[in-house]
């Protein structure tokens, strides 16, 4: 079994808010207390993570401790190795934010976000982060009237013009990355999926310096097919990030550790995933029913079945019977070009076609799925 | 009631192949007979329809009788001022595209469907269609391995710039629209949503020629806000057809007459529309339950809830309970630049903001929200 | 607008913790301060509230106070003429119940959990309730191994057996009703559903005692039609209490004022309760975006949309064209019995039937769909 | 592998239409020709299973050659020692049933699916069949007013009391499963869940001639647990028969060979039906991207992805660490009862408890369920 034990070269990294979670949810108090972000990295890093991400408001919610909290912080980072590699503004928690932050329709309030988005941006810098991530929860409506969505996108894309600008002028080495989410907490949410935070970052004045951090569980909760999300999002060179974690389909937000949830599906996200250099990030939330020894069951399982999946993915890539249901399945072949080199489309319509033939080809993809289904259950 | 009865301007368009279903569904055949589309033309004009649009096997399918048909068709229009607006491609019904058409894995098979596509293109040209449709209901995957999205990506491109490519050559007053949909009949589609479609249409060779057709009923078994979606598609100048029909949520595909399904959404899906002049474009299917009767109430009630809806929406807008109201929500407030005009990003962090006074504004939107029902209900 | 003025006799009921939500949910603080039991108890006589009902820790959370609360809450009581109709056992937010209360894991759980609800279900008798409501929304388990269901279901009924003993022993004049959930908080809820609360309920040792309190969200995240379930629950003669409120389908539970949601699905709810004489109980939760005047907005909101659709179920009920439309549709049909009098099953195969022809009669259950929309929407 | 290979013993049951379907949808036509139920038989008898179940239409559609085709039937029974062990009658296919059979609103329609019952009920009795399934597809609604759900609770009532009375009557060998479903065809079914089947069933003159046959994607497409579901009908004595097949959440029928869509929760399925001595029965579609070939993999991946988890429970059920992480989640100790032998409330309520003490007790509920992952990746 160390064959999945972690190591720094995996590059798992982990939100401090999420080993950190204490437990409260609509129906119910913490279940757990606070833990100090420095005992966060220390633990993390012994269970062989490499990287750490936070928000503000994890980090440092109160200005009277900031320094100190920062220096205890970079001391645990420095001793441990670990690195902050991405960081985020938690602008949902607060009241003030319960009808949005860069999208509220009050503007002293998009003003107190934004103003607070830069001053973490530049702790962000500080310390190291390369990505920088932008949920916006609470960007949404739960009614028709209340919300002129138009409006808000040209706040958002206002919001987002002035960041990348203020990461140009300042020569930050950071990126942002936009999180969509369909619904929850807001009944539902500005830019839902991966499709329409790709679509609003094509209208930036600095389309370059964004892309997306798309959820597992975000997208599955509209139903969509997370391994196409990804891949879509790959194709438009837009994945600079990403979180992983569990859900059952359209439901809350479940956060379940990675892997938990559509098993299936974590298989082909990993497999999408080869060749991804970025660190692989785990976004979830240690069940209410566990002790602070459970967290760290929780944190050592993502990037166990992380590795596991990864391993059984190479070996089904690399199986000759694979191979050749591949082949049966003419995969491949989408890759090549409909047209022909020279060809024309009056040539493509002067040929003659039979549908009826083509129609009895078999694909053969269940052969092909049975196969990787028999590499996930380690039975092959 | 006369005010509910639809006219030639209210620009009302349907599918021939939505009065026309015969109801076969996955657990049962026919319930009516196939329709005559001079037939259906002739009776949509009767109920006030100022258009209509086709797949090239709804109208002809047999090219035996292709002239024959296309004669009396034409003559149809004519005799009853119907126009064409739209025509798109049926590459989903029989068996050679059951691996999809522009994306089959199978090269034979896309080339097919390209010649199919384009043929009908020129027949749309000669009838004065304005938009081509193209939905990719069989483009797509029931398992991981089977299909290749990058590839997939890909190959729909190289599809839609030579149908742009030919667009511009043949000097066809057409722009094309593509239908998202995220799943039924493929486990999982390909461009599932609004926002995958306007992202993919980015990256085309000849992005002005491309926008989307959306349907209420796709958007919503993805739990996601059409009204909220075509709020994002006009802000991308991206609505360029539309599909009107009702759905409950995340389930099969319902096809219902416009208005079942979803009330409250329907609402705002009108008053987002407003001042949009396209077509407004019906793609539903009569239930099995129907006769021929029992038909053209549902293209009845497609068009009499659309304008009954149009009046509450206007009426809901010329409130001046509602205008107080929108004023305490702060929704236009929304519209004002977040960063003043010679404002810096360094004036915006010098000022002070108080976050636990701002909390406290109420935002009424409740109040806002139930003078729209009673609008709707027709109770004010 | 007097019309839809409620008063004592409509039988309105409001949670104390529906009006008196802070607003904490799983990304966010209390937008909101405490509300004072007795502020909720004048705010809602004066609205036009019956009734109300409780959790045990909305009204006496704290022992040391226990006493003098009750004083200054009977007295509302007897000052507004407001009455408990029902009461409910907090089981969910102390961090003791995060497995569950009466089907915990820990068997000292399950035993102070049943303490609980016994001394909440003394207070209930006291203070008048006829019924007291179970809500297990942490009874359930986010993965396999870790809940016997099976066992579980042993304890909830023996749970259920010693309450409706202890009931029957003390003479109170109680009846007990379960209120399914399918998720959330939990993983996946034990009787989830309308049936399977229904069905448990046969297997208890007094069934009589028991019925259920089906909440319109609940079942809608599971896709379910809220007014056929509580048709299949008046059929069991089952329907002991009701919450209504608003939701959009599979996603967290929104818990919207009622009539905001599914418009549609609440008017068939309404027309299903004709003749229901029980209490009309609301249980929601005011959106974070509302100040306590927005507070008020949604309770006027819920009792004015119940006024509303009451009165246009009732014109629908009877209009003389839907009376057509019924009989067109044969829905009065559905209720002679299949077999005449006397008639025997070898009498009914002797028939010749001809399917073909019986498959020609249209039912026309779209325009009566149409006319009842019509009603809804107020343009009869 | 030859471990996975299913042999008589391990009861493997498959609807003749499970392998034989054309593969007809709602958007497009079949793949595949008829196949002869007597190469059905062939090939599932090679292929390991031991038993079918057919509707009336998928063996004897046509009464010109239903005596010659039984014949040849039973004669591919006696020769592979296939047994036939459930059969169902067609309700949903011709569109006499477009408003359900049993429930229909016309008494005609439910007359004639009545005598249908019947009439394929003796050829079930005759072929040795000993479960008989009604799937209510077509009984539902699509809109509000045109069903009385009460009514046609009645009718559902006095047909399932009939055909019981009949089979007492004949001295058939024969109990009833109903099949639950949510929705699709219709847009809501009647007895939509597990839950709502066994409440009705205890309302019938004579509930122990009835049990359910719950399908895995129909409880998955209402997002319920289907591990939970059976639990709770095997609690009741309710499951009678079992159709296994593979969804992903809410959205339309995707009938996936068992094992495909949500693998964690077939897992906990196989370890559920621990003990279960029923046939193992596939209820599920070949995709239409497959041939006959196509189709043989899937009737073969069905049987070895049960066979594989089978093996897996097993191990997990075996494992020492397993026991031990049981233990520490106190599964066990939900057996026991919570009051003790001879304990009486008031003693129960004397007890003193510290709920916050019992709060810090940890379940460690997600090592437990990585161990049931690990088992099921194989790589403990």
């Amino acid at each position: 079994m160390n064959a999945y034990t972690p190591s720094r070269d995996d590059k798992f990294s982990f939100g401090l808010w999420t080993v950190g979670w204490e437990g409260v949810d609509v129906f119910g108090t913490a279940v757990r207390p606070a833990m100090d972000p420095v005992h966060a990295v220390e633990k993390l890093a012994e269970l062989g993570a490499a990287a750490i991400s936070f928000h503000d408001d994890d980090l440092v919610p109160d200005d009277s401790t900031r320094t100190q909290t920062l220096e205890r912080f970079t001391k645990a980072l420095a001793d441990t190795g670990i690195v902050v590699e991405m960081a985020t503004t938690n602008l949902f928690s607060h009241p003030v934010f319960k009808d949005g932050g860069l999208t509220a329709n009050d503007r002293q309030v998009r003003r107190y976000a934004l103003a607070k988005v830069l001053r973490n941006l530049d702790l962000a810098a500080e310390l190291g982060a390369s990505t920088y991530v932008l949920w916006g929860g609470r960007e949404g409506a739960e009614s028709g009237g209340s919300k002129d969505v138009r409006a808000a996108l040209d706040r958002y894309k206002e919001s987002m013009d002035l960041l990348c600008a203020y990461v140009r002028e300042q020569g930050y080495n950071i990126r942002f990355a936009i999180e969509p989410k369909p619904n929850e907490p807001r009944g539902d949410i500005l830019l839902p999926s991966i499709g329409h935070a790709i679509a609003f970052i094509n209208d930036l004045a600095d389309p370059e310096l964004v892309g997306i951090n798309p959820e597992v569980g975000h997208e599955q909760m509209a139903g969509l097919n997370y391994a196409h999300g990804i891949a879509q999002a790959l194709w438009h060179g837009k994945l600079y990030h990403i979180d992983l974690n569990g859900q059952h389909g359209p439901r809350f937000d479940q956060d379940l550790r990675f892997g938990a949830g559509n098993l299936r599906e974590a298989f082909w996200t990993v497999d999408t995933l080869s060749g991804y250099d970025g660190y692989i990030h785990f976004d979830y939330k240690p069940p209410r029913t566990e002790d602070e020894e459970g967290v760290w069951e929780t944190a050592r399982g993502c990037m166990r079945n992380y590795l596991i999946l990864r391993e059984k993915a190479a070996a089904f890539r690399a199986d000759p019977e694979v191979a050749e249901a591949l082949a049966a399945a003419r995969v491949a072949e989408l890759s090549e070009p409909t047209l022909a080199e020279g060809e024309s489309l009056a040539d493509l319509r002067a040929q003659t076609y039979d549908p009826d033939a083509l129609a009895e080809r078999g694909l053969g993809f269940e052969k092909l799925d049975q196969l990787a289904m028999e590499h996930l259950l380690g039975v092959r």
